[in-house]
Order: C-alpha cells, then structure tokens, then sequence
C-alpha cells in the first residue's frame, strides 16, 4: 500500500517515516513540506540518510492522492481540518494525527481551539483512535482522529477503572510529566535548550488543550460528565510521558484486585504491558517504542487508587499510535511493523 | 563563630561549606568524614580547591567539640542520633540534617525507619526547623531537626490554606518531582547516569519515608489527623523539587482571594517569593538557592486548589535552610550569607 | 539460525538482543548472566518486556552449545579469553565483544590490560571484525575481535588517509568524546548521575587501553609503526561517539579532493554515511542505529585534514557492528536486520 | 560605585546582575534592554526575584551616564562598537564583552565579522581583558575588549608554554567544547532542546570568529605570526568550556617540569587552579564560579604537551572576567566579590 505524510517535517513526521520505512506492508510514497517542498527530507532529517531518498513536495491533495491510497496528517490543528476533508473526498482513508477531528461537539472544539470547525458532518464520521477502546470502530473507520500524547496516558490509566464503575468520577486527579519533543520543533524561548535543562515546571495547570479531550473519553467510559484536574509538566528530557493518576475508590480493594481488573482488561491489547504488583512505570523502558506501560496502587491509607503509565509521547501517542490504527483499518495485524523495543539507554 | 560540619563529603555537606566559607559571621573550623580522614576537602570536592584548606577528621565529639561552638550534622540517619546526642551533651548547637529527630513520636520512627530511637528525651526537645512555620522556637532551641526535602516542599505549599481551615484536610494529594542529588552521593544502578538520563519514573509510591514528615506537620497545622497521597518522581537533572498540591477547598474562591491569603501568610517570609497571579514556578529558577518559589491556582471547574512549589532540595531543602535556622539560633539576620541568587541558566 | 548471548545482562547485551528480536533470519535461544541466572532477561531489561521469554542461565559452554549455533560474548575482558577457546572448540561461530582477541601482539595485550594471554595460538586465528577493512577475512572467519567503539569511529575516520598513504602519521590526532553507556552498566562514584550531569571531562589522557588497538589498525594500513595522541572525554549523554581526527596533509589538497577520496573508499559500505561538503556529523542522527557518519575538512590555514566521524557506541561501536560481522560470516547479506533509522529526536 | 549594564536580557547580562547584586563595592544602578524597556529584571529573570528591583530602560548614552560610573556592554557585536564609544567620549570606563574591540586590526575585524569598524582611533586604546596576561596594563585602561569564552580557554591553556617558547607554534591544534548558553538567548532550531539533547557535533570547523582572536594573543606571545587548528563542539550541557590542546614539544620535558612552568607562571593568578598531576579538569567543578582548572600532561610516545582547561563560559569565560577586569581598573582586590565556590553538584 502507498502512503503519503502530509506534513513531514515535524517530529511526529519524522518518527511516521522512521517506522513505515520498516513496516513490511507498505511504501511510503509522498511526503509534503511547505517550507521544505523541494528538498530530500534527509536535509530535514539527517538520521534517515542512507534508508530514503523521498523528497518534500507542496500539499496538493489532488496530486498526493495520486500517489497514495492513504494518508497520514501530521499538520498543526486548524490546518489539518480542509485537509483531512479533501483527502476523505478523494476516498482515501486518513489518519489525522493533529487535534482537529478529536472532540466530537464542535462547541467544545470552538472554545479550546479558538476555530470553529468548519467540516462538522466530517466531525462526525471521525472515530478516536484509540485502539485499547475502540478496535471494532476503528477497523471500519474512513477517517481517524488520532489520540493526543497527554490522553492517551491519562485514559488508559483510567479506562479499566471507569469501566468497571470504580471510582468517583469526581474525584479523579491526573498529574502528567511530559518530555519536550511533546511541544514540536519550532524553536521558542520556551523550549530553547538552557531555558529547559536542568529545568523542571507546571504549565498550562488546569488550562491545557488536552483537558477537555480526556473529560470527553472518561465522561463516555462513566456514562456521565466528567470533570478532573489535570495538570501538564515539562521534563528535561526528549521523550516520553509519565502520568501518575489519582482516584477515590468507591469501594477500597488490595492492589492485587486492582491489579487483575488490569490485566482483565488489557488481555487482548498488544501494546499494553501491565507491570508486576510493586512496579512502576519508567518511560526509559519505552523510549522510541509502541508500548504503554502500566502499574497500578491501591493505597489502603487513604482509598485511593494510584496508577502510573508511561508511554513515548512521539510513537504510542502520536505517529505508533497512528500506525497501530492504520493496521487495524487496514486489516493487517494491529501490531504490524511495530513490534519492536525500545531504545534502553 | 566557629563551626563544624560533621559528615562532610556528602551533597549537604558540600553545600554547607559553599555556602558557609562565604557567611560573613562564622568560619568553618571542622569537618569531618570517616572515610576522606586525612585527606582535604577539596580532594573529595575539587569546585572549593582554592577557596578552602580544612582538611577531613574522623568523627570525635570531643575534639570537634574543642574547635567549635555550633555544629552541623549531615551523617545518615540512625547515625545521627548519638551524635546529636553527644553533641547536645557538650554543650553544642547542634542542627541535625538526617531525619532522626524529626518526628516527634518515637513509634512513628520506629515503624517507618525501622530502629528504634535511642535518645527519646532529647527528641522532646528537637525543634522542627521549618522557620516559616516555627520562627520563634528556632531561636529559643538548641538542636534542630532540619525538615527533609519533601516535606519542605510540601508543607510551605500547604501551611496557608492549612492555617485558615480553607481545604478538606481528607482530599490532599502531593506529587513530587526530584532532582538526582536528593538520592545522595553513593552510587547505585537506580542513578547510574544512563539509567536515569532520558528517564522518568515514580518510586516509592505511598510508602515514602517523608510521608509521616509530612502528615506530622499538617496535621499539626489541620489540628487533627492529615492522611495524604504523596508520590516522589525521580527528575533527569541535578538538584531541585517541584511539588504539585491538589486539595479541595471547603468553599472554593478565586485565584485572587488564594493569593491574597498566601502573601499575607508570607509576608516576613524572606526565602519564600510568591509568583503573580498565572505564574507558576520553575526549579531553574532557585537552583543553587534558598528560596523557595510558590504558585497558586483555584480551579474553577473543580472546585480544587492546585498549589506548585519549587526549591532547590540541596539549599531550602536541606544546606540552606540548615543555616536559615542557624542565623535563627544566633540572633543573626534570617538572611545572614543566604542573600545570593541561584545559578541560571 | 540459533543464537547464544553469553552477558546478557550489560548494555551490549541490552543491544544484542533489541537488534537480534527483529533480525530475520535468526532467533536467539540462550543468554547467560551470572548474577541474574534463573531470572527473565526482561527483570533485567523491562524495555524488552513483551517481546521475549528467555530466562538467563548462567554460563556453561557445553549447554550453551546444545543450544545455539553461533555465540555472542559480552563479558568483561580477560573472563572472555576462555570463553571464547571454548565456544570455539565445540566448533561454533564467535564473535567477541570484549578486548580479549583485538591485539595481536600477545604482549601488547599483556602490557595495557596485565594478563597474560592464555590462548595465544587462538589469538592468531581471530580476525579484528571491522567489515570496512577486512570484510572478505571476516567472511571466512570463525573468531571475530570485535572492535572497540573508539576504534571504530577513529579508523574509520582515517582509514581512507592512511590507504592513500596521504598524511604524516606522526601527525595524528583524535579527540573523542563518548556517552556515558560506554562505561558499562556497573555503577560507580564517577559515573553517579549527579557527578556527570553537566560535566565534561577527558580522562585517562594518552593512557586510555583503546589507544593500542587503534594504532595497532592505524599502523597496518600505514605499513610502518604509527603513534597518535588520543584523549577521550565523557560527554553528559546515553550514547554515542563523535571523534575529531586532525592530521598533517603530505601535500594539502582541497575539501572536495577529500571527499571524493572518501566517497570512493566507502562506496560499498553499506553503514557509513559521508556527509556532503561542509557538513559535519551530530551523535544524535546515528543513536541507535548502525551508521557512521563521517564529515571530512581540508584546513587551508594549516594544511590538515578533519575529520568528524560519530557513531552509537552501543550498535557500530559494539553490538551493531557484532551483528554486521555474524551477517558476513553466515554469508547473509551484510545489512540484515540492521536497516533502520536512529531514534530522534 | 554605581555600574550600568546596557543589554541585559542575554545571559551575560544575568550573570552580571547575580554577580554585581553580592559584590561590596558596587550597585548597579541602570540596566538597559530595548525589547524589555519598562519592565522589571525579574520578569526577564526571575531567578533574580527578591534580590533587586531595577526596572530596564532603553539605551540612551546620556541618561545611563548620569545614572552610572561604569559601564558593562553585553550587546551583540557590531551593536557594541557605537555604545562603547559614546561611553567612552562620556568619560565613563567600559567593560565590552562583545568582540568589537578584541581584535586590534581593523581589516581582521572586517573579514571575520563582515562590518568595517567605525572606531579604529578608540580600538587601538582598548587593552584585551585577560588579566592573567595584561593586569598591569589592564589597571591603566579606560575601555576593555573583554575576552571571547574559547579565547580565554585556549588561551590560558597555551600561555606559559608559549612565553617559555617551548613548543613549535604550529602544531597548535585547539579543541573546544562547550555547553549550549555559549549561543545566547535567542531561540533557533539549533539549540532547541530536542535537536541538542543527546546529541554532540563540530561546528564552524576552521572557521569559527574565535580562531582570529586566539592567534593574535597567541601571535603576541609567541612573536611572530601563529596559526592554529581549532574545532568548537556543542555540549548538552548549559555552562561550561572543556578544551583540550596538543602542542608539539621543542625538546620534550616530563610532565612534572610542565608543571613546574604552568605553577610559575600562574603563581599570582588568583582564580587559575592548576591541578596535581595526573589530573584533569571537569567543567562541573568551575559552573557557575570565576575559576580557570588547568591539567597538564607530557605524553613521552609522541612529545606533545597536552593541556586540558575548564572554565564557566559565562563567567571566567565572560561576566566573571569582566567583573574581575572592573576589579583591577578600579584598583579593588582582583577577587573582590568573585571568592565564591561553584555549584556542585
């Protein structure tokens, strides 16, 4: 199958190619690049010389489509909306990893987002791509919104708990600890390398993009509105995050309880590695890897349940994920291509 | 005044001696390390070569005694207790930076560092050296407990809302992020460098020994028992905490009316800055410091206070405020030698 | 094909087996550790969690032997000289990451790692595996030395010099400067996390052990005794080597006669990347890959050629390049399972 | 004293500003930033927060010179040239830490750094700020070119064996290292976090701005024309510079007569700590402090002297010197408000 990236010179790009240049099933056939349109995307990506020789082309859905029978989005949200209706007119199959197709109620998209969404019926077709939780929608999916970094560690944190009905919604805390590739590659005093290293902050706190995002999934998995503090940090490292989780039990259980409504629930689920009762996460452990990885605390002090996952903001919560979702709406096996460890140290 | 610094060759003890050698009311005149005996300071910390030529001893309470009149305890804990008592038997100030007698009830000792405490009168007399919290009985003490980094964190966050009565003490969660230093200076797999560069992870999940710390101090502050979830993370870099605090207010109020009642809290604090209204802080900023940076936010949606605090845990939160409490001790300026910016970037 | 990793448990055998999972043509079936016998490899490394089963044995060369057909040794030097005698006369393939079978003077190996050599008729049947110099050797051979990691990025850089006999040899110098992986996986005071973050530092200066084998390489393919200055540094990172090569030009030519120079002495290399003029190479785009990227400068000032080469230490620098040897030996095709991108960001 | 700082946003600007706030014999009373014009230092740096008040202006000559007795220039180059002189003609000393006054020969300054000089008459009245080899001349002078941070690193490195004229000035070959502040402030793609983190390269080979400045210093004392070899690296690290220098040996000594030489010649150089032999510097020890570390070494296998030097690129390399430069024009103690530690860890 060929495939087009549109929008390949952000990391989230570069990490597409990295893994479809190795996934047995497909080529990729057409990158785009308004500001690299001409250029090999080695001069963008020099860890891929020697492995391909595509160049940057402008985004011209007619021609992309030519090329391509799928198509991956991995442009800034606004943007990514006309895109992905064009490449969904030509009846290609698409993948939109940006925040465009995510919230299904346009309001909240236009509150957040600060757009109104100017394709609502698109909206609406659109599935989450979140496989652990939508498998069956996704295989017969046109058109998947991919998952942000920061929900996709939140939500499979929470999502056997939710689902058994478990905890109090009310009472749900997520604090997340994120690398900096999570802020993409325009340079910014903010992410510029002395501001950052040795560095250590809280930003966006109860303000973040991501918030209504994981409210919309927890508040489907409960049955009812849900409402959680969630507050985002910057780590001095490149990848991952690490999001540790806070619930009240609505009826406290041992950890070992816990610990096999878990695996109960991630049985089937390829990526999702459940740690030992006693063990937590570290996202070293899944650096440049499609896992996520789970450990789970009930804390009989206070009641509480404690969960910890890690993920690499990059693979499982962007371009991984992507391509878990691409396999499974093709048909191929979910893990396809993807069946790899990460990079320890 | 003349001062010892007994254990000298760990990250609080180097902190002491920068920050001593440049303190314009004492001299340091011992240190000591059973190991380095013999050997100059600077052979274990080469950035003091030039600045120092005091040179190791091993540890004699009576010797050190004769050369000094205040002393510093920066040895493991459980070690520290027949020092502190020697010390205090000869008639020393002593301010000790382990954890030995920080918690005033032997039993809670006991069961979260398993050994018995040998010296349980002279713990009765221990003050909590927390100057925010006990300013007044620092300088009436003659032995310090100095609080643990953690705690420091947690409690400064805490003590505003604490003291008015404003949050229910039941829902407080407290998630902290460190440094490497706060592990100390012996290796071990856990901080070999590539097992902790590009890595982040929770540890100690529920079971910190700076949890009783914590929950002694608060409870103290609530008036009854304080039970919370605390979880530590181990950060990529060298020094610093930033503690994230989530706890719910009896009757929510704005952001202003928390930030109001937090400068009024402060206002003689001089280590303590409180960040404007939408500011957060950031570790880089009291790196190498002894201040220790506030930011408060009142969740609207929640109904939750979310409070963020940064120190440097080698200066606030621990070599610093250990002579914080000094200056106290001796009728000094709270700020004598400790007016000095951090190091950014 | 079956495979053996005796040392499993250090980061080349982390390596070894994250490369060997995905390599089509072979399976590993054993891996040896002492200290971890009887334990999952994946207690030892969680980042390969879910991908495999295996369980470490402790080492016995005739069960090993039942097991596998071609073995991989990762022990320390000295303990890898019986090792590899005795894989080798129960008739399999070795390939030796340690230092044992790389100097083929038996009393230079005694002179800079004081032991004796105890098999120095095996000694001269091993061929020094760096397939850029010796590929068709390696072909035919049954014991490889695989090369050290600064040897690897210094020949490299130098190789097509030297083979041009184009430079002074008494010339040269290499500056290096490696990750931190490269110290192995015990920990230590000079490689806690808290000593190396933000340092940088040479040590070991004209006295490092790489120093023999790389003018051991450096002198045959000058065809007479070369001595070079080499001065390793230890940069705060994971991994990776960058190597500054400075050399006297017999008779200066300019920066583009270099490179064709270059370019037609690695055109069948498959792993070594020359970059266009006027670019130099960056760690960062060969971590976790097999690449060697090599910039080359002709300094008119000074008539010296540069040269900057960079490789991961742990893949080209070790188990990478142990890899690339086992495909030439089993006759495969050179780059089997060895072609994908770095990690980056 | 009252001081002026003109540019104070940029990291030198901020190291001033830390260093100034502590020094006994100063107050800054005017600092200058067009971009932050009206708005406190404590919101361009906050680490500074509760340590001054100062509000920045616009740069205008007059209104600064009758706020101020002494004036630091931390202004980009080119942008300098102007400043200095309307300073100097206002009767004031300036302390310029741009490269507009460092190289004495207009038509050198016009190749490397693409400007004509509009001051050529003031240029030649400006003494190059390395006290460690102009201290008299430097008390004498009214406006300093303070040194470039590879400069002074090579520099102080090369010094004592080329006033011994012991070696043959052209085999110099300079590598430098250095931490990421080195490039300023302002945010580009090749000092984002992510693009540097975990990585390491060359840049400007043979063709950085500093060469020219170290060949003129290193022309003086050697009395005729040098050249030089000299590679920078980017470290990922925040401060510091490690160089390493290889230099031909006339008649090769041992490494203790080396020492010898560097001991003298550096016997009255308050922050030169020259290291035992057998050891070597680490920028760790010197972050953050005024303090250049010196190993030496005389490797008997090919003659070279090799010299390793670490300094804080911002402070020995920068801030710090000019502060110290300030000293000796004033005639305080040379290390008046510099004694202090760095920061370790």
């Amino acid at each position: 199958m060929n495939i087009a990236i549109v929008g390949s010179s952000g990391y989230t790009g570069g990490e597409l190619m990295r893994i479809l240049l190795n996934h047995p099933k497909v080529t990729v056939t057409a990158i785009t690049s308004e500001k690299s349109a001409g250029k090999p995307i080695t001069s963008v990506f020099p860890h891929l010389a020697g492995l391909t020789s595509l160049v940057c082309e402008p985004l011209d859905p007619d021609t992309i489509s030519k090329k391509s029978d799928f198509v991956f989005l991995a442009l800034p949200h606004v943007t990514a909306q006309e895109a992905a209706f064009r490449f969904h007119l030509l009846g290609k199959n698409v993948v939109d990893l940006s925040a465009d197709y995510r919230l299904s109620d346009p309001a909240v998209y236009a509150t957040w987002y600060e757009h109104t969404h100017q394709y609502p019926e698109l909206l609406k077709q659109a599935v989450y791509g979140l496989p652990e939780l939508y498998r069956e929608k996704i295989k017969k999916a046109s058109l998947i919104a991919n998952p942000g970094c920061y929900p996709t560690s939140a939500i499979l944190g929470l999502a056997p708990l939710m689902h058994k009905g478990r905890i109090d919604p009310g009472s749900i805390i997520i604090d997340s600890k994120s690398g900096v590739s999570g802020a993409g590659r325009s340079p910014s005093l903010a992410h510029h390398y002395p501001e950052v290293n040795e560095g250590f902050m809280a930003y966006k706190v109860g303000t973040h993009r991501h918030m209504p995002e994981i409210e919309q999934e927890l508040s489907s998995l409960a049955g009812k509105q849900v409402t959680v503090s969630f507050t985002p940090h910057l780590v001095p490292m490149n990848r991952g995050i690490l999001t540790t989780i806070y619930a009240k039990q609505k009826s406290p259980v041992v950890t070992d309880q816990l610990h096999v409504w878990y695996q109960d629930f991630y049985q089937d689920a390829p990526f999702v590695r459940l740690l030992p009762v006693g063990q937590f996460p570290n996202v070293r452990n899944v650096r440049g890897s499609n896992f996520c990885d789970i450990g789970v605390y009930a804390d009989p002090r206070t009641g509480r349940a404690v969960v910890v996952t890690a993920i690499d903001n990059l693979v499982k919560g962007a371009s991984g994920q992507a391509i878990q979702n691409m396999n499974l709406m093709m048909g191929y096996d979910e893990a396809e291509g993807l069946r790899f460890a990460g990079v320890f140290p």
